[in-house]
């Protein structure tokens, strides 16, 4: 199967970062092919740049998932998600959807792992969004990161174990999600120094892209996730438009 | 005070029936200034549409609220409402979140009323967002409009009592928020008869919205909705990329 | 129009204070009228003054209402809200229903600051019955106020200041709700020295209340808040006894 | 020991009736001793008589419950108690949480009946006030009760039969209680009717009230259940300034 | 009556510790008989463990309930408690359970106070169990017991009485249940020492359970708790596959 | 891998039916290897049963888990999946859980359907376990099923085909679950005959317990889903009584 990986993101490392990690743990006859934004800020970090990628997600998707099985979002606040569910007819996943569902398999309450405080909230209302309020033991946050930590992630190694343990000690975190795209890669190195799992949502969200496509489950054709019906659209990229078009 | 419309639809017939509305109740010293996007569809029925109405409202925002004191979003989804609080200094309301809002002044419990079933799903959503769903008597909803309703809404005038009062006796509705911009202005033939108070977003947004105004409020140097942080953002609108250069 | 504003504490001192900042906030045309309890505590800080006051709130307006637009609660707990709005034909707005509201527009969680512990819960209580507990950051307190600084609230600005910084820093509020009628007219003392919007209830309630009245909503004739029905009322005020009597 | 049993309504039958029912459950050493509400509606229907009917219940307890053990709320809104948890030092137990408690360890969900529609509202928040809503299946309501039926509900057993099937079956209730201490003596006759455990707050509060008077736990000196403290109370009985005298 | 506490725990010290506490405050007429479990851990601490004191409690019932008027549990995480109310004719009532339904009638929130943090979030389910939620403060916890604290539990007051301080006042705890069979008997030193009220459920299960029986409650022919139907169990005791023999 | 498939139900053909679909969705390299109770009922179907079928799922994995790589429960109450969770060093999935988790990728909504009304309790309490609550459409139901459906499901597609029509239309589910391990294997022939994605708990918990062995994550040694601590069980088989032993 071929898998489009969309980092809405405008940085191009990290959608290498992504891929690189996306390769390592596919399974052997999955094609990983990733695109990066050309729309919006370097990295995702408020609101309003956050609805510039949840766009240039769907432009990206319009522009590249012609010929694959599946998409994953990897940018963790999963920006595109449900607008890509109805309008595609291949699954798709978010990187933070399938860490956190992950998550709820390996113990009872899971946190999440941010840099800066500013994304705190944005994080509390995916975990809403998703009806996992329940599961949530709330976010633990790294100062913001500069631009070298973002490049070599592994740096900041030792500053993680510590937020870790303290979602553990002081908030009940029983596993624990890596929110930010760049994190991808590390919860190998640190899962022998935490007392609880740590999922990245690269690799669950490429496993869980591999099982969606190969459970064939049909595109729903009733409720918020159909497709949507066809209808002029303006000023959007050729390639958008026409895809509208196709709709019935 | 100058008070910015904004309607993300591409329908000018829906910005023109808003902006009536909002000047027949704006207080004296208003001045309202209405725009239509140019990006998307006609009437935004669907998760991806709204994403690319999110997507608009800012770069109309970007485009046009130079010299306003507050922006009222004239669309159901309130597309675009939290981006615009933190990227404006000035108040933005949406009119959903204005007409739930008051409908809890008004009665126990609001439902809302819209058309079609499709977009049920996104305003128990919208609810979830606001933190209003204790007070959430569910939506009812007329048949797809035509054309010709969608520009004379007030041919439904007699499907709508009949939705309305199905809300009051099945839901226990106490209050009624009209779902939809091209709704604006019918409250007031629909009040009379039905047994629960009827609110239409765009007069109550824009008498917030001077409030809001009226009353100075600053805008947040913390948290989530605080401006964001200068960053360098391709793809978008010069005028909106002028923007985020002047932020700190 | 003409606004009652109802204070059930048996404290003239905050009757004057709530009635000067009402006045300053008030659109031109509007009429402030200001009554002060005569049973019950001279300020309400336990459920059991609050409940005297709540029946002291609906004496008042039997006793004031008729010839008024809309009314006011000038008591931090709202006493009388609900009541008051089943039994009257005018709107009627509490001051912290109208705070909460309006902080819900400024920021995505509100904190409340109050003084003293005691009231803590009956916040808590209030925020659940107005169903914004997911928009609800807790409350912080000051210790209970002197006789001096209960007249002279400006006294204790710097114990808000630092109060509101805990309340974003430790809570994650994103605006504040200042929970007491004696601390009208400090929101604009206050606000530029922290870093989220404060709301006194006072001023927004005079603009909500403004707001009912101009859109002219009905009163509903079906659900919990219709106008009760003729009963014969024993032990209450001859004017209580005769509103009642005049009910269908 | 010697129970208060306090009814806030204006209607002696209902005393009578409650009384009864509580002499016929109570152990061999409790006294019963009735009083009966002089202020507000003969049957509390509405958020204003309750409001009437909190206030004359604390009055009522503050004349009568000088030499009582413990004291029971005999009206299904329980106006008044938790002001009276404050206040009293014995312990205060409402009909309907008591019923609603002990539905609890009946099944996995209650549901209430009710007669007219009006109160149902009433009936969810006060579900909500005691944290219940997770074990709430939704109140049914018989119509209103004439004149006769309030004075002889065994006349409406059919009838109450019916509703309570239909929330067996409709709202997946797995208890029902009995909301009206006009119902008070009845859910012997319906038990073997219906198909699962019905609950009369009278009896129910007997006992509870027995229990907690018999484990003697303390008022507490904390939290928003300490007793008040001393204060000029204005307009109220001269028993009530009294006991509010005697605080500390 | 004869009241029948299963101690599904396999120490039979607990077990005298129980029995002692519930003859001390059951009614003059209420024999009670302790039997202790022969399946599992001598002090249940963690889901395994519960899951088999579940499976026991079940079996105990079944070898010795024959002849009794309603079921205490004696054990904090109540195992057993839902399959037994299905399973027997008589009440069953767990002795958390009732301690929090007891705790709600005396603050508006109660704390837990366990030993050990491991059994913190087991708690915490039980209380999500028993839709409690909104109630519910947290839970505190000592250190592990030692075996010589487990049999001598009184020489842990000094901690327990900190440790309850602590809730009152970090988790706005308005009254608190002691979590843990061998806690049984230890509210009366309690008491006087801390500012709330301290429930063992023990005592309140006693009195409950008794309050079930006098009051008759039918069992369900409904619903979830409705007895199960006859079938062909294997592999457990004869006593058991008896009992369930002799269902309809 | 080895991935051990646990039927707590005492009927083999159901775990033939499951084992069958099983190794139909498994990846190459993965055995399947199922296990069959020994103790409980034919079909759990009760409190009662779920406890003793709990329990067995638990001397079960004692029994059979030495050389497995992950278990799958496959009874649709999960029973036991904590419990072991914590028990074991391996992954634990239950069938429920992975579907309940699958279907919040496929739509907004999810519903159950199983058969007979009994049920329908126990899988709200599993979903609400489980924290899903918010996505949960409720519970449709087929009658129960006779000896011969149970044993050849596909008898029943079209009732089945109804009910998930049912609660797309009556209750807005977006996807839909399978709650019963019979189901295995249906899920292919409903999905072209309904409107909206059909979730086997089987072929997703498959999946799922693949993915959690290939990526590796570690037991926690922290919070409640840490391995127990070494403790002498009683009375349970010498196999689990060893395996406890070797706790630290």
């Amino acid at each position: 199967m071929r898998l489009l990986v969309i980092n809405p993101n405008t940085s191009a490392f990290v959608t290498e970062t992504v891929v690189a990690e996306a390769r390592r743990v596919a399974t052997g006859d999955t094609e990983i092919v990733g695109v990066t934004g050309t729309r919006g800020a370097p990295i995702i970090g408020c609101r309003t740049e956050n609805a510039i990628g949840t766009y240039e997600a769907i432009e990206l998707a319009a522009a590249y998932s012609d010929d694959c099985d599946a998409v994953l979002l990897a940018v963790s606040f999963d920006s595109g998600l449900y607008p890509l569910r109805e309008l595609l007819a291949v699954p798709v996943v978010g990187m933070s959807e399938s860490a956190m569902l992950t998550a709820c398999m390996l113990g009872q309450k899971f946190s999440m792992v941010t840099f800066g405080t500013r994304a705190i909230p944005l994080y509390e209302e995916l975990v809403d969004t998703y009806g996992l309020a329940a599961r949530y033991a709330g976010t633990v946050s790294l100062p913001p990161l500069s631009e070298d930590e973002l490049r070599n992630p592994s740096l900041i190694i030792p500053a993680l174990v510590e937020e870790i343990e303290r979602a553990v000690t002081d908030r009940g975190a029983e596993s624990v999600v890596l929110a930010g795209a760049v994190f991808a890669g590390l919860s190998g190195e640190l899962k022998k120094k935490v007392p609880v799992p740590v999922v990245d949502g690269i690799s669950t969200g490429v496993r869980m892209a591999e099982m969606l496509a190969a459970l064939e489950f049909e595109q729903p054709t009733a409720g918020s996730h159909a497709r949507p019906t066809r209808k002029n659209l303006q000023g959007v990229s050729d390639k958008f438009a026409a895809l509208y078009d196709k709709l019935a």
